[in-house]
């Protein structure tokens, strides 16, 4: 018998503990093909913990990448790959083949974690892959997957092991890492530690509780943000840690999704503006009114256009924004009521909530002059800088970009905003596609957002060109519904500037009438493309 | 300017800066004599803090004790003291003079906080501080109070001053420190980081958002777990980290109190039984039913009885259970909802609501072998013993009896129970509480619940006496209700035996009829004084 203090670690594996201690038997659902209770995927999750210390020998530190949709097994690798000490590399699976092998590169990933149908791509890059990388793969029905590569089969790792323990885990771990999108330049790797990934989880959860989403245990989430992107929001730890039912989509297929929600009384959800537009534009979603009414969302990743939201409103969705990036792990702001809106009017509540929305629990964020460095007053816009205990220390291994991003102390997010009289956040631009006009910004977030309320525009995006007299001047992308005429936006727009929701010389030069939106690879719409096509 | 990651610490300064972002108008009331917003309260706390940096040149690591009741100016020490480095020392005002003195000396004040009524006690005792030993005092109208001893006046610290934040903390400094009540033998110094104080806070914060409590940032605390008490249980971070308004009583006067709750429409208290039953039983309470219909109520620090459970949701009280001690912060289990127990039936869902309930986010229970220390099956009694990250490192400069509380790496509470298989923690009995009884545990406090339910006991307490031949036998004081005789109770007692919910051998040899229950100085009762009244 030793006598010695137990000094807690906040690690992922106390995430999972803390889950199925409370919640053994809340369930975990994956499409129509596969169900686990909190308690039988933790007996999962630990046999592979088994499998990757066993047989294939996995070390404190070992990357291991994983390419695969929104599935079980990749849920398995969020717990199983960190409380094993090594890191999860979540590989961005829409990227070009070539720059996944980059990123695998990069990340000097040891193993990768492949789904069947992502396997061809791996074997065709056989030849640029390090000797010795071990490719696990597997498919939904837990059949071996053939490969003219060497393959070890995921199911057999699980099923062939005793549930094991983690051990020596550290909370300054490293435990997960991935490559922001970088639509423009090349991809940078961030990463983060178990301390951050938990602190974070707990920051979502206390927000999540409050006004109007009041999401409680008796909630089932669907998150729409894919798991390969930064970290699914943190929604694969959040649910865990909040006990409530979570339903994997695996690849999007929207028509699946509506069915799925309505079967498992899916509650909430997250994701990027364009997939509630696809899902609420679905051809299939007039049979889904019920399923629209009992849903709460919470949309990230670009700013949610007005009209999109009153919407998504129509239907009965309660509908919030967040806001944060790829380095901030991602959550640093959600619209949920704070002591200034709560008992304000629907309309001005509506305004709030699709700002990008209030600071989580020790989250602090700054506005900065992007030039001098110096202190914003309410209400101005400049640089939002933000400091949270889940931040990302750096990018991986590129000091100089580092550099810039944790300037002063203060993590810089490249976004241009202000912040209101209510303490609501409010990005406007990214700093990169800001529009400046004879010598000032045009905020083109706020323009796209008024567009957006003509009731024949589907999706806009306005974007800068060049211009010899101002220096620059918007140019906006429309995708129309139906029959629209640039003079009707124009009069529509005239009249919005009449109203001072926008000054008159924001309104763009030039509309251009196109068919679909170019998309990121985190179904973003993709603006590089957008000013590529100008020139 | 210079670029640096910037290390986030859990310091409760984070905590002041997040309710004050997100709520800036709630309130804090402090009886009918002081109301504060979030806003003014932090603008207060950071000119006490200037004050106690400037004029009394305090210094980081030193300690700061307070005497007051539940005020203001306790809640300005509880952020001022730590964010100025300091440690906060909650001196046990209920303690004899000599015991306050002397917890004083071990704690190495160098300064005390004092209300003028306490002021007495500190002058008498004179002699026996510490030279150099500042004296800052109050009263509630703010004038100066008069003294023999040289005094700073509290008011002057915070009017004189200009905000000022805090510098250089870090997580792991010491922020609080405070005697365990010792009942039995001398008092045991614990003590908390800012990390601990943080992380429990998030931890309180996230189960009071579950079922049936469902607090949410429009409900409003009144605490009547006194504020030198366990850090009040937390609840001086937790209601600034949730945004909720927070009454504070002062002294205790328990028709003042319910005044208080009916002007200020509180929703949710924390206290342990005894203080429920003497309101619930107060002259004034058939005016305030009301008030209890819209009342949730936490009660801890003592098992609450079955009786008292029944009598207070007829009342339409929403009752729950806490758990936890002054070693760990405290709380570690609330009676909440898991998944196993929320869609069950309400006697079933009552049963688990008054047992200890379930482990907090990040908790670990086990039931340990109090002689072998093996660890005990689902069911079996046996110590309870736990890791969790808010627990006291050791007791304060006493080697010898944290060897003992950190026994194998688990912090040992001391308290016999036994998980249920719906995952509740039952406490059965304090060890040194314990009876045993030819060689088996007779659990006390199970038999109590079982008195409490005839509707003539009050208040019940069993201890245990030398037997010759038992070893020990079960005496039951009882305060009781009306005209009440030992037959009545032990063929109430041989019925419920006869049901099962007791075993026959557990009913107790004597019953002895008291006025009143002695009470220890957090009003738990002392079951020390009734085994001496037996002697």
């Amino acid at each position: 018998m030793s006598s010695k203090y137990f000094e807690y670690q906040l690690t992922v594996d106390n995430i999972l503990e803390t889950g199925v201690t409370t919640f053994p038997n809340r369930e975990i659902v994956y499409r129509d093909i596969r169900r686990y209770t909190f308690s039988s995927f933790s007996d999962s999750v630990k046999r592979l913990l088994s499998g990757l210390k066993k047989n294939i020998n996995i070390k404190q530190g070992d990357r291991i990448g994983v390419m695969d949709w929104d599935t079980d097994v990749y849920l398995h690798a969020y717990y199983s790959v960190p409380m094993s000490g090594a890191v999860l590399h979540t590989v961005n699976i829409r990227y070009p083949p070539e720059l996944i092998l980059k990123t695998v590169l990069q990340a000097e990933d040891k193993y990768l974690i492949v789904r069947d149908e992502f396997l061809p791509l791996v074997e065709k890059a056989a030849n640029f892959i390090p000797v010795g990388m071990k490719i696990i793969t597997y498919n939904d029905n837990k059949e071996k997957v053939k490969s003219s590569l060497p393959v070890i089969d995921f199911w057999e790792l699980v099923d062939s092991n005793e549930p094991s323990e983690p051990e020596n885990l550290n909370e300054n771990m490293m435990a997960t890492l991935f490559f922001t999108s970088g639509t423009t330049g090349e991809p940078k790797g961030v990463w983060f530690t178990h301390r951050k990934l938990v602190l974070h989880a707990l920051g979502v959860s206390l927000v999540g509780g409050r006004p109007p989403l009041n999401l409680s245990t008796k909630d089932t989430y669907l998150i729409l943000v894919p798991m390969f992107h930064v970290h699914s929001w943190g929604y694969p730890y959040v649910f865990m840690l909040n006990g409530v039912k979570y339903v994997l989509p695996g690849r999007y297929d929207y028509g699946l999704i509506l069915k799925l929600m309505d079967r498992e009384k899916v509650t909430f959800s997250a994701m990027v503006p364009t997939i509630l537009y696809l899902l609420i534009s679905h051809p299939d979603a007039n049979k889904y009114s019920n399923v629209f009414k009992n849903w709460k969302v919470t949309i990230g990743g670009s700013a949610l256009p007005e009209g999109l939201a009153r919407k998504a409103q129509e239907l009965g969705i309660t509908v919030l924004c967040g806001y944060g990036l790829s380095e901030t792990c991602p959550v640093i702001t959600v619209s949920y009521y704070n002591s200034l809106v709560e008992n304000d009017n629907d309309e001005n509540k509506f305004y709030e909530t699709i700002t990008a929305g209030a600071p989580l629990p020790f989250v602090k964020i700054k506005i900065f002059d992007p030039i001098t460095g110096k202190e914003k007053n309410r209400g101005e816009i400049g640089e939002v800088v933000v400091r949270s205990p889940w931040l990302t220390q750096e990018y991986y291994k590129d000091p100089e970009k580092t550099e810039a991003l944790w300037k002063d102390g203060w993590l810089h997010t490249g976004d241009l905003g202000f912040i209101d009289d209510k303490g609501y956040l409010h990005i406007v631009d990214r700093e990169k596609d800001a529009i400046k006009s004879g010598g000032e910004f045009i905020p083109s977030l706020l323009l796209e957002d008024v567009i957006s309320l003509h009731p024949k525009v589907s999706q806009v995006a306005v974007v800068g060109v060049k211009d010899e007299k101002w220096g620059e001047r918007p140019v906006a992308f429309i995708v129309p519904k139906g029959d629209l005429k640039e003079e009707e936006l124009r009069s529509f727009l005239n009249d919005l500037a009449n109203k001072g929701r926008i000054q008159k010389w924001w309104i763009p030069d030039r509309f251009i009438f196109i068919n679909t939106m170019p998309l990121t690879s985190t179904n973003k719409i993709d603006k590089k493309a957008l000013r590529d096509q100008i020139k």
